[in-house]
C-alpha cells in the first residue's frame, strides 16, 4: 500500500472518475510497474522502487478486498448492474479475488482466471475460504484501509508492506485509526530510496515470542 | 554479484573444498534465499535484502559465466572429466548457461532445463549467442569478476546489481581492476538495509545521451 505522511492511503470522495478518491498524488512518484526482466521495463531505469514493487507479487493464489476497491457503488447492487471492477476485461490478478460486502451477488469470470467473489462474514471467515481457494500459496489483502484494519485488528496479518510518499493530503481514509501501538506485533524495516520513498516491511513477531 | 568494501568479489584460492576462494565472509550477511510467496521463506523474515534479490532472477532466459565458476579445473579437460558443475542435480538456472572457456567440450544437459555449454569467443559474439537462446528473455552474466569485467570493458551490460558487504577481505579477484571511471556510463541508486548491505543499481544511461 501507498500512504501519505498523514497516514491516508485514499481519498474520501472516491468516485467512478476518481478510484482514488481524489488522493492520486500517492501515486505520482511511482508508477507500480513491476520488472519482469531487465529489458521488459523499456528504456526506463530499474530502480529500488520498482524491483520492491515486483516482489510481492509472487506466489500470490487468492486476494481479498473491501467493495469499494471494486466499485464506487453502494447499498444493494442494481439488478441490471453490470459493473464488473476497474480494470477491464484483464484484471490484474489472475486469481479468486474474495469481495467483502453484506450486499451479494453471483461471481463475476475472467478468461485470465480472475474471478470476483461477493462475501460476507468476518475477516478471519473470509480468510478462511481465501486460504482453501489459495491452495497452499498466500492470500493477499488489497485494500482499502478499513478492510486492512479489521485484518490487522484481528491479528490475522503476517506481513505488511507500507509504501510511504512525502506528501501530506490533509483528508481523506486513514489507516491508522483504532490501531494504537500496532507496531509492537511487528519487526519493522524501513528504507528510503532516490525517489524519496520510504518502504517499511512489516513482518509479524514470532507469535511464540510476543505472548500473543 | 557480492563485493567487499576493497572491490573482491571472489577470493584467489578457488578450489574445490572453497568455491568462492577464501571469500566465504562476503556471503555471510545474505543466505541469498529468494522470496517466492510470504509463506514461503518460512519463520524467516521478508527483508529488503531478500526482496531485492529475488526481482534478478525474473525474465532470464540465458546465462553467461566464466570457467571458474563452473568448476576449479585449469587447462584442458581430461578425458574422463565427470564433472558437471558446483550445484548437484539440479542447477539453479533453468535455461542455457554459456560457460566461456578456450577449452571446448560437449554441452552437459539436466533434466531441469538447465545445460551448459562451452564457447570460446569475445564477449559480444558469446553474447550473441546466449541472446539467441534466451529467445527475447534477459541474458544475465553472473561471475565471476573476469567475466563481468570483459563485458563491462566492451560496454555491453544494460544493468548490474552489485550488493556492497561492509567487509575487508584484503586480497581476492577484484572487480575493478581496468575499469576507471566506469561510473560515468552509468546512473546509480545506492539504498543501505537495516543488515548493513548497501545495494547498488547501475543502469546503463541511455547511449543517445551519454555520446557513446
Amino acid at each position: 500500500m501507498m500512504i501519505s505522511l498523514d497516514g491516508y492511503v485514499a481519498g474520501a470522495d472516491l468516485t467512478l472518475e476518481t478510484p482514488i478518491g481524489g488522493a492520486e498524488a500517492l501515486f505520482d512518484l511511482f508508477d507500480q510497474r513491476a520488472i519482469h526482466g531487465v529489458d521488459r521495463i523499456g528504456d526506463d531505469p530499474i530502480t529500488v522502487d520498482r524491483a520492491l514493487l515486483s516482489t510481492w507479487g509472487h506466489g500470490v493464489g487468492a486476494d481479498i478486498m473491501g467493495r469499494r476497491m471494486f466499485g464506487p457503488q453502494r447499498g444493494p447492487w442494481r439488478e441490471d448492474d453490470d459493473w464488473r471492477g476497474w480494470w477491464g476485461p484483464e484484471p490484474p490478478y489472475g486469481n479468486p479475488v474474495f469481495v467483502m460486502t453484506h450486499h451479494l451477488r453471483p461471481p463475476i469470470e475472467f478468461d485470465n482466471g480472475t474471478s470476483f467473489h461477493f462475501v460476507d462474514g468476518t475477516a478471519a471467515e473470509v480468510l478462511a475460504r481465501a486460504k482453501e481457494a489459495a491452495a497452499g500459496k498466500d492470500v493477499r489483502i488489497g485494500g482499502g484501509p478499513a478492510t486492512v484494519r479489521q485484518f490487522l485488528e484481528a491479528d490475522l496479518v503476517d506481513f505488511m508492506y507500507l509504501s510511504v510518499a512525502p506528501i501530506v493530503l490533509g483528508h481523506g481514509l486513514s489507516l491508522w485509526g483504532g490501531l494504537e501501538a500496532i507496531e509492537e506485533r511487528f519487526d519493522i524495516e524501513s528504507v528510503t530510496t532516490a525517489s524519496g520513498l520510504t518502504h517499511r516491511l512489516w513482518n509479524r513477531k514470532p507469535r511464540d515470542a510476543s505472548g500473543s
